[in-house]
């Protein structure tokens, strides 16, 4: 079966940041894209995004390996969202398994871009309710 | 703190849910959104979607009752994506709790409308991957 061009774009971000290619990294956001960095701290824009990405190389020792176990994409229009078990791991931390969801917006030119980086999934509710 | 708008549209839709108010209801969706109905099965557009809420009701004898208990929102744009502990229960059902994501789109007169409902979560995941 040919693979969704979202699940081709995901793979692409997560070889990107395994090889610490900020460059393509950063080209697979749209330009208003947020990105949660952990639960209460996003980052808005691709500028911030992508220090982002520098920071958590850095943090993960040069070492963070990221990849899909298990992915589904529901598709409207030009709008997908993603769930997805995200398996992460680095020299300093043993490999964990988020559930993670993404959201996907289709360009003028076709190009499915990622709008909203939610790795944490659920995570992000706050307890205080 | 003033509540989001596509908090309120949530809130909008579980009323109308309980109360099996489908007009009201299928108003807070796009014409192409999809509904996971179950994991594997989605209903697409306004038509199929009223459809599958009215199988719905009946399957839970007319006593569906729907709340969210902790809800996150995550905006870029005119897209965003909504993380919620969704509360169901009915006469034949006791309460459960669904890691739930929706999506919304902001349509051009400023309304936020929901594309994707997904209750399940990554419940939709199919085992073998």
């Amino acid at each position: 079966m040919e693979q969704h061009e979202v699940i081709k774009q995901i793979k692409k971000a997560d070889r990107a940041i395994v090889e610490e290619n900020f460059d393509t990294l950063i080209d697979i956001y749209t330009d208003d894209a947020i990105l949660v960095i952990e639960p209460g701290r996003n980052a808005v824009g691709k500028d911030a995004i992508r220090k982002a990405f520098e920071a958590i190389a850095v943090y993960f020792k040069n070492g963070l390996q990221v990849s899909q176990r298990g992915i589904e994409v529901l598709e409207s229009g030009n709008t997908a969202l993603v769930l997805a078990n995200t398996v992460i791991s680095a020299p300093n931390m043993p490999e964990i398994t988020r559930k993670a969801t993404y959201v996907f917006n289709k360009d003028i030119n076709g190009v499915w871009l990622c709008s909203i980086d939610n790795s944490y999934g659920h995570e992000i509710i706050s307890k205080n309710v």
